[in-house]
């Protein structure tokens, strides 16, 4: 039994299964997702509209022992951005829409009747399209938890909230986690590209599939040891983050001089002990949490935790680094409970935890709340799942706040929220958000690695030079590793450990008999960056998009009070490969 | 005594008077704003910024005895569409700073400190920046009010409204008219612009100034008589305007099918009779108002008029097509004293009234209120004036309603709301809203005169064919009569009767001691457009900018039933020149 496509139109409520086609056969996750949205969807086309596809697509390791193979991609025209994007997330889908053989599913369409919502319901006999009345409304964990409950406690499930059903552009797209909790597409505003679709939820049944079929067993087998054993003896996907999660990262920023604070006006905030990862996992292991825990089936990392109140009750998992440094450092919050209610609502109603933060750093700026108010941002996130006319406002991202009150501090690229890293002090972050083709993303291109954590050697972060090199190197490296479908943290022993890249090649080859080679790789990294970039430009995107807010420019940076100075022509060298 | 330009910096306060540069003499109204915000502001930077400027300056024949002379142009980055913008008004302040020999105001750079507002004093003896208190939050009529009970009743002033001061992007620029009544710099939102400025109004007052200059005034007596002469023959000029005021068009509109209802839906109003021209005139006259009424000294069109509600009380005055369209057919809102008093506020609180009646189409279509809904509309424009979060989602225009609801149906180009003509039943003004530098503005091009009022020959409005070079044609004249100041309405009679140009060329060569010739204003006219193509193609924009939304494409008006049709290459031609 081949790969197959499965496409739902929603304009006819029809399911079709088709045959791969040869130029896709080669790839999966977000190589694939990009192929598909930049060979069917018009670039100039409305992203909420009946032109619009939403796209997702399990890596080529999906649903194969390999570790940290568990990650789906989700790909359309981003309604935050304008541009082609793809966003990837753990949990439980992709291995089993790999074991179902699905290489792909395509939502296309829109029904003509506005006020449907539908589930599709996927399992080894194909897919159904339902209409739903009961989960219309009802916010993420609840309808993870019904979909348990109705279809099986292993069903993988997609799903929006509220802010998606509304189609506010900064919605992300839930996924259960193995405990029945939630990671998320979050990057791009893709659930209300769903939303759009009016499919509330989408369920994967693998139960009796046919599961992954793999060339050579006992080869796969050797590379995928070979490529655990790299990823243990690295120091950051070693021990960093098996200890403190991403979060280990908010001590490390501050320090460097780099951790946005008051809607990003200082690289140094007071109370960052308060919500380190040092101070997390001491209130984790205290309250009884989980320190350690993995977001999908074959992850050693586990970077991920789950996190409890005072009172030993369940709060969120998942708790990142750029939730916390956002709800954080960029909003003067040093109350480690109330930016993990945040994390838990905005789980919860279906919107990105990073488009969000930068939201409320720039809702403070306009003054709807003081900077520091914990209550009052947890109110105003409330607002965004209920939809006020304020919910509206934020719950359309970080520009669209900018805008609504005329403000110049908008740390946006491309419409889209800069994260965690200011660009003054590190540099090379600052190259990949200008030059991504999916507005501002840290994991574009994570140069944070060589300018701070000096994995893959040492690039000074308070200097231009090696800037554009190194996001380049890493952007193609990253459109790879997403194509794949391992986490991107697999990238830190492949750049500091050289058999990583070799077992990564050999699990391709094992699994599917081939021979490629790391040029291979790279060539296919390089591919798919330049099917996204032809894709924006076709959308109307110029070089004058691939730059910087002006603030930026202007406003110095303590503690290193470094401004952003690279100039327009170095940034444009990003794209002579 | 030269000409000069006056540069009021508001970063440090000063007023700077400045030689007029060579290549600015031949300049004057839009040539001139246009060639310095080409010049001096970088087209990428942030429109409510630093590095924007606000530009004012009168026409070439502004201050002399020719008709229709006395239009001021407004010029900035526009933050509304983030293209160039041009945007001119009647009133009183182009003659006033032309009889001040100021041919250019310049507003640059921004205070410091964001709580204070000043105003700006102009007279015979230089600009005063002066702090301002008492004015800030006031709305325009009682700010007109104040400053000529201050300075004097002939004072020319330019102020902004609370939406302005909020930097609402729809917010305009009023302009006192010769009754103390109120003009707008509409389109844009340089209103906006001032605001990010802080400064709350312009004073202009030309008492003991040393007036306006002419080389030759017995050629230049001569030519102004011809050209008068011109303007009353013609039927559009001398008759339709002056009886029924632009408003003459919705019956016209509505004939056609052109006359956009329901935020788009149809080309018929079923209410049309009830807010014509026709009935607008009867109401007028049997309430005591006037009919008939000019925006500015030596106006002989006089298609302005003064409205009174039925106690025989002052309602509002320049009360246009678009408007009475826009709120009207357009929201499906079919009583005349509703619009009016809907007119009033967008005047009183300063927002355009075009771009308001898109937004409150967008606004129904959302489900905000209700299609018809008077009450409930002027409601919604007192939300805007007092910046509540719904009132910032509505002022920043059509764009961003459609954006925060998640809308398709949303009739704007380059995020600017389309007027009152519908491109698939009125295909040359379909090119001009797609191709205008400006955004969609009917102004910039008006094929609807070839296409429907057969002025300037016919080209039949629901063919493709012809379109492109008429826009084009339209266009080129346009940017030229911009520059001379003449009001738009001159084209009328230009466009029949070949004296009107022969007149219009003798004034300038009269008024200057030059030799123009007829070629010589069509290269003006090019020279405008391509400065400012140029200046939006730095700025970032695209072929895929000059596009209609994609409903046009597929959803038919009736009553003919058409959608638009034409092909983006066909679209492209335009730039031919």
């Amino acid at each position: 039994m081949s790969e197959k496509i499965l496409r739902i139109n929603m304009t006819d409520l029809s399911c079709a299964v088709e045959a791969v086609p040869a130029e896709w056969q080669g790839l999966g996750g977000r190589g694939l997702t990009s192929a598909i949205v930049s060979k069917e969807v018009p670039p100039t086309c409305h992203p909420l509209g009946k032109h619009n596809k939403l796209v997702f697509a399990p890596g080529l390791l999906a649903g194969s022992p390999a570790a940290q193979s568990g990650r789906l991609s989700a790909g359309a025209k981003s309604p935050l951005t304008g541009t082609i994007k793809e966003s990837n997330a753990g949990g439980t889908a992709a291995q089993n829409l790999a074991k179902l053989r699905i290489k792909a599913l395509i939502i296309e369409g829109m029904p003509a009747d506005d006020s449907m919502f539908y589930g599709i319901r996927i399992n080894k006999d194909g897919a159904r399209i339902v209409e739903e009345k009961e989960l219309v409304g009802k916010r993420n964990y609840e309808v993870i938890k019904t979909l348990m409950a109705d279809i099986g406690p292993k069903v993988g499930v997609l799903t929006i909230g509220p802010v998606g059903e509304m189609r506010m552009v900064a919605a992300n797209i839930s996924v259960r986690d193995p405990d029945g909790n939630i990671r998320s597409h979050g990057r791009g505003g893709l659930g209300a590209v769903m939303g759009s679709k009016k499919v509330k939820y989408i369920t994967i049944d693998d139960s009796d599939g046919p599961g992954v079929e793999i060339a050579d067993p006992e080869r796969f087998k050797a590379a995928a040891r070979a490529f655990a054993k790299a990823i243990l003896e690295h120091p950051v996907s070693g021990e960093g983050l098996p200890t403190y999660g991403t979060n280990v990262l908010v001590n490390v920023l501050n320090e460097a001089g780099g951790l946005p604070t008051k809607n990003f006006r200082y690289g140094q905030f007071d109370g960052h002990d308060k919500i380190s990862g040092e101070t997390m996992r001491e209130t984790i292991i205290a309250r009884g949490g989980k320190p350690k825990h993995g977001c999908h089936a074959g992850c050693i990392i586990q970077c991920s935790q789950v996190y409890f109140d005072e009172e030993g009750e369940y709060v969120t998992s998942g708790f990142e680094y750029e939730t916390i440094w956002g709800i954080g450092a960029n909003c003067c919050i040093d109350d480690l409970d109330v930016i993990a209610r945040a994390d838990r609502i905005m789980d919860d109603i279906g919107i990105d935890s990073i488009e969000s933060a930068v939201i409320m750093g720039v809702a403070m700026e306009a003054g709807i709340i003081p900077f520091g108010d914990g209550p009052g941002l947890l109110k105003l996130l409330e607002e965004i799942g209920q939809g006020t006319p304020l919910g509206r406002i934020l719950g359309n991202g970080a520009a669209f706040v900018g805008k609504a009150y005329g403000l110049t501090r908008v740390p946006v690229v491309k419409g889209q929220g800069i994260p965690a890293y200011d660009p003054r002090s590190v540099k090379g972050i600052g190259v990949t958000y200008a030059t991504s083709t999916q507005g501002a993303d840290h994991t574009m291109g994570y140069a944070v690695a060589t300018n701070i954590l000096q994995v893959g050697g040492f690039v000074d972060p308070l200097k231009n030079e090696g800037q554009v090199e190194l996001s380049r190197n890493l952007q193609i490296a990253t459109a790879a590793i997403d194509t794949t479908g391992l986490c991107l943290f697999v990238a830190f022993p492949a750049l500091d450990i050289p058999e990583t890249l070799v077992a990564i090649v050999d699990m391709l080859n094992a699994k599917f008999g081939i021979n490629l080679t790391g040029n291979d790789v790279t060539a296919l990294g390089k591919s798919v960056l330049k099917t996204e970039h032809a894709f924006n430009l076709a959308a109307g995107f110029t070089k004058a998009d691939d730059r910087l807010p002006e603030f930026f420019n202007e406003d110095p940076c303590p503690p290193h009070n470094v401004t952003w100075t690279m100039k327009g022509e170095e940034i444009d060298e990003f794209w002579n490969f």
